[in-house]
């Protein structure tokens, strides 16, 4: 008997957010646990699973769970590990997806946020149907999923799809949380844009109703209502995140051609304060081939449930915890 | 009875070069016509019939041809055309898939010249066994063939792999052939190389062997010969060039994170006077996950036969002449 549900987790630095997903994209139920409680692993998983059980047999799912699917910052799809956990309380490398499988005896599929962004928004969101896309995630920082003739890029080594650290500027660039300087991340994520803002303040003279905030504490939201209320200083740091933006979709379109990009993120809710410079440069900087070809749209999830949903969809793929977790050889060289 | 054969294509704007190719690689028999010779297509379709027929009759391999491939520039996989046809003498587009396959009757599939050397490369050359890497054809322009999890990538409209125009500079770059400035070709390709030492030429007072040589004759051969005969600002154009080259295929590993990037064309023969500037700059640029994990590898093909190899490999995928030039519904906005 094929089994209707798949379970979704996103494993992000503050929380845990879980949810049992239909075959049609609704979350049955979902809860959550904080991330940085425990200390050990084990116990995080441990404390997983009784939640989540709580959570199954609460709703009649105990036996009827496909796959689990796990989306978590640096995990590797081929490995099933998590490598130089950013933000996460636990020495890496993480074997996660053996944990957890090993655990509630369910196969588990793990990968990075943005590609289970990717798979979730091909699964149930704006990118259903389409077949060459690129999701861009514009949060804390900048990531991306990048899908190719239906398929999620993971390259040799399971951890293809880092748009986020692709080299913006080349002089004097700003120096991105990878230790290199430029990246397009350290630009046109929402800690970007507070910087651009924060730039903006020292070197321009004129008003801004951001100088009514201590210069430290702006943030991106800061930044988007005073350009809602009409500010011409936060206006410029959207036309500026848009332009810089829109430079790095045109270069991405020379890889694989996709037909469209997706938005996702706080950023990405910007609407024409940011889609409108975006457009502007990605067309001005296109190759003449692709000028008017390549669409922006913006994801379709839930914004409650994107984490949760995106990670599910992955609960489809996921196989026996023996194929998910011993890597093929050409991944295993990255460890 | 699986027919033993195919025939190679290799369009340039001076020679149409083609051969009969078994399925070990071998080149059983080739030869040429002029391109530019014939004002009409179908007179150089003609031409090109009646001696491929020649050849194909004098090696015993008539109704042996299983498919014939054709690399040729701005190809089109999916619809079969070439679209602005740069150096050929016909007006575009020309349906060059259906004409060669109602000329011979035998299928056929074309694309540009960089995807064709990807899939020579991956079936007879030096990327035999890596299902993820990236061609990088530096010649007259800089090319690109993108593979994926073994797949050449053909992007949604078939004209993905454009990696020669990625902007490397953004402020005063120089002018490239697609409209636009700062592209890599403009500064990676045989004739960037040489537009580096006419800069260097000028801006520098020292001597140099190049300043024998009138200006505007300088090739990117008489920059390779000085450097090899110890001359500093020759082997600084070189070191400019693999500088530039290093920090592209860095952010190219960011994309699809490739095994191995594969060098093919006159410049990739600059031995280390080249290669070892790319190294340094690509591993000095990579995102630390990639350092010291992808390899710089170059062509194994023969460089007499690697244009027709190349070509010849996509015949294999040939299907019937129907299946070849029926656009399908995404690439249809395209023309």
């Amino acid at each position: 008997m094929s089994k209707p549900f798949v379970v979704g987790i996103d494993i992000g630095g503050t929380n845990t957010v879980f949810g049992i997903v239909d075959a049609r994209g609704v979350v049955i139920a979902s809860s959550s646990i904080k991330t940085a409680k425990h200390n050990n692993i084990t116990d995080y998983i441990d404390e997983l699973h009784t939640e989540l059980t709580k959570l199954i047999t609460e709703n009649n799912a105990v036996d009827k769970i496909h796959g689990i699917g796990i989306g978590a910052p640096n995990a590797n799809y081929f490995t099933g590990t998590i490598v130089d956990g950013v933000n996460l309380p636990w020495p890496t490398p993480i074997p996660l997806a053996q944990l957890v499988s090993e655990k509630f005896g369910i196969p588990v599929a793990i990968t990075n946020d943005a590609n289970a962004a990717a798979i979730g928004e091909m699964t149930y969101g704006a990118a259903r149907g389409i077949r060459d896309f690129i999701m861009i995630t514009l949060g804390t920082g900048v990531g991306s999923g990048i899908v190719i003739n239906g398929n999620l890029v993971y390259g040799h080594d399971g951890f293809a799809g880092e748009l986020g650290h692709v080299i913006m500027k080349r002089n004097n660039g700003r120096l991105c949380g990878c230790g290199r300087t430029g990246c397009l991340e350290a630009y046109c994520s929402a800690t970007g844009v507070a910087r651009t803002a924060r730039e903006f303040l020292e070197i321009r003279n004129e008003p801004s109703l951001l100088r009514n905030i201590p210069v430290d504490e702006i943030t991106s939201k800061d930044v988007y209502d005073a350009a809602t209320a009409g500010d011409k200083l936060a206006k410029d740091v959207f036309d500026y995140t848009g332009d810089i933006l829109g430079q790095a979709l045109a270069d991405f379109t020379t890889f694989s051609a996709p037909e469209a990009f997706i938005l996702f993120g706080g950023l990405a809710k910007s609407g024409d304060l940011l889609m409108k410079p975006l457009r502007n440069s990605m067309e001005k900087n296109m190759l003449p081939i692709w000028k008017g070809k390549v669409k922006i749209l913006l994801s379709e999830l839930k914004e409650a449930d994107a984490a949760v949903l995106g990670a599910s969809a992955l609960g489809w793929e996921a196989k026996t915890a023996e194929m998910t977790i011993v890597p093929p050889a050409s991944a295993s060289a990255v460890n």
